[in-house]
């Protein structure tokens, strides 16, 4: 089925933020139990807004919310001592997030995660910038697989990230990016695919309808998980609604399931 | 773009019953014309339910509907005397609902089809029933498609039915309608794909977001046109944004202009 990596505890989020500050645990407990019930599969841990303060609120975050929680989580730096510290204090294997080929993040990344046991969000971005087309994408993404195999990190682990651009700044920008998900599944039918998705519709009003539409074309293609807001009730249901479409919910079980408890409502 | 093909004009639905039955012209050219503003590409018009007055309903309600609508319309009847004389009525190159592979509906319609102008709905139903895989709805679209070019009827001209079986009854039965589709577009790539869609979320709760998310997974691989109803906002709302999001909409203009009039909202 379908994992939804829960993206709402980020220190660029102003309660959250503020919630850090405070070192206010009753907030974010409330939250990442809230993010459990509607279901995700990951809560996102990201604690760089604060400057100078990422270890140290990355450390109460952990201490915060492991104790209230049985999911693991997605630890979400481009720092590795961070990371370091953090996949010490994790008691479930975590997923990180994220490396890329932009050099810099690269040459940090790739010796924090050898030989490590962990799910990693490899991002198709290189020093050059977005892709500018499909085969660009699918390009970065045999590079991204290789390396991290390389490191020890097996096919099934790896969650490609093929960057959604907007849909606003090119009509073609949708089929881009979706026929580079069939193309990477064909190559790799064990790789998962994730990222955000509200970026297809930066820059057009009434975007909740665009990005819930987009998710169920990507999943036709094989994206199988994706970094959102899992409080978004209506992204929530398109997506139960599509896993059971594509024969991933068998008698329909898990559907029925989210109608009797009123998480799909049509 | 995708194209909806009304339905409302059924003499199956009681209120439309009705309105033939007193012959409420009113009703009917209210109706058509929520149709069109909705969005509607053809009106199909069926006549069959009140046995034993098909050709006088048809008849009455071609002469009710083509003086307000510049849509063609989509003569629905299993009865060539029927289609013929309505195909003879019609000011617009019409589109015929509909030919099968089931041997008396095949051997009456192909003779009155041989050489005509029109649209064609084929569906893929033989004697033996509903299709029971993918490869056998390929297999009977191929069959229907060397048919009706026989009788100079071009693919470009065919509108083929894959025949949208329940989830319900089997969680494979998406999939395998998806897959004919994608097989049917690699044999065919100018031919249409049409056909209902409620028939996939039959015997489940909250229907119409089975509906509409199986639309966006149905146009991902080639489906263009549906037989719905166009007053169904929430449907009308994910098709002009899937349109969007598959490169059909230069510039976001269909989409951009259909939320300032309201019909595409979050």
């Amino acid at each position: 089925m379908f994992e939804v990596i829960g993206e709402r505890i980020n220190t660029s989020r102003k309660l959250v933020q503020a919630a850090v500050a405070d070192r206010d645990a009753e907030y974010i407990v409330s939250d990442v139990k809230k993010q459990q019930e509607a279901g995700a599969s990951y809560i996102d841990v990201n604690a760089g807004a604060r400057i100078g303060h990422e270890t140290e609120d990355m450390r109460w975050l952990l201490d915060t919310i492991q104790p209230v929680t049985d999911l693991p989580l997605c630890l979400d730096s481009p720092d590795p001592a961070v990371l370091e510290m953090a996949f010490g204090m994790v008691e479930r294997s975590p997923m990180i997030n994220s490396i890329s080929l932009e050099k810099d993040r690269f040459d940090a990344m790739l010796p924090f995660l050898s030989g490590k046991d962990c799910k990693v969000i490899a991002l198709c971005m290189d020093d050059a910038g977005m892709p500018n087309s499909s085969d660009d994408i699918v390009g970065r993404a045999e590079k991204l697989v290789k390396e991290l195999n390389g490191v020890g990190i097996p096919t099934e682990s790896i969650y490609l990230d093929p960057l959604v651009q907007p849909i606003s700044t090119d009509s073609n920008k949708g089929l881009m990016v979706l026929r580079a998900v069939r193309g990477i599944k064909e190559k790799f039918p064990e790789v998962h695919i994730t990222g955000g998705l509200s970026n297809i519709s930066y820059g057009l009003p009434q975007r909740k309808i665009i990005n819930r539409t987009f998710v169920t074309l990507m999943m036709n293609f094989g994206m199988d998980s994706a970094i959102i807001d899992p409080l978004d009730e209506k992204i929530m249901a398109t997506i139960k609604t599509a896993d059971m479409l594509l024969g991933k919910d068998k008698f329909c079980g898990n559907y029925l399931k989210n109608v009797r408890s009123g998480a799909i409502v049509s």
